[in-house]
């Protein structure tokens, strides 16, 4: 599994975002390892079918802004990996932890936290290129 | 490694962090895989040093509210764990997702990521008891 692979289930799970195609969001998650999520503002949520429901609110509502990523980093941790971005919707800017696991040859998601970003947060010191 | 273990793990990161021990917050950060971090407001923190250093400023800024936690879960995910908790922080409440990995035959903690929940958050479903 590579980094490539990774980050294109990444790009998944936003189209599902960008798109409110709740059948893909429901394809990008883990369906046998435990997932999670905890959306900005609110706690955390355990269980493929309390996180799917979060999803069907979120998606259904509609009417939000765009959304877009940008600096994409991905971290691999043995089977596990994890990609993070920010999140660009509108004027607001979330930074976003997205946590995949292999299951059937795939990568899929296990849990994603995205919360805001402060309008005058300064940006992230050069640090290393990982990937 | 058990539940137990990674529990015993991100209480230890929390008392680090209650009591300011920089040192022992370093002994709890990964030293092989890599490591990240999401302070809240803050965008994604990429690299050890860089994020033992957003630890040190934040550690030696002190006078804070203290933190606890409450409501841990834990995700057995194959070689990694994700532990979910909220931090109470005087008044304030945040998400916090932990993900740690197995070096050297403990857990260590290979990205932190808080948020706030907003004040008019509801609870959490039941959920099912994962463990």
């Amino acid at each position: 599994m590579t980094i490539d692979a990774v980050l294109s289930a990444n790009r998944a799970f936003y189209r599902a975002f960008a798109t409110r195609d709740l059948d893909a969001m429901d394809r990008i998650w883990a369906r046998r390892a435990e997932v999670a999520c905890i959306h900005p503002g609110a706690k955390p949520i355990l269980g493929r079918r309390e996180v799917m429901a979060s999803w069907r609110d979120i998606l259904a509502a509609g009417g939000g802004p765009r959304i877009e990523t940008r600096g994409e980093r991905t971290l691999l941790l043995g089977a596990a990996a994890l990609v993070l971005c920010e999140e660009v919707l509108g004027k607001g800017v979330l930074a976003a932890s997205n946590l995949f696991v292999v299951e059937d040859g795939e990568w899929r998601l296990a849990h994603h936290q995205a919360g805001p970003v402060a309008a005058d947060a300064p940006p992230p010191g050069p640090g290393p290129t990982l990937h």
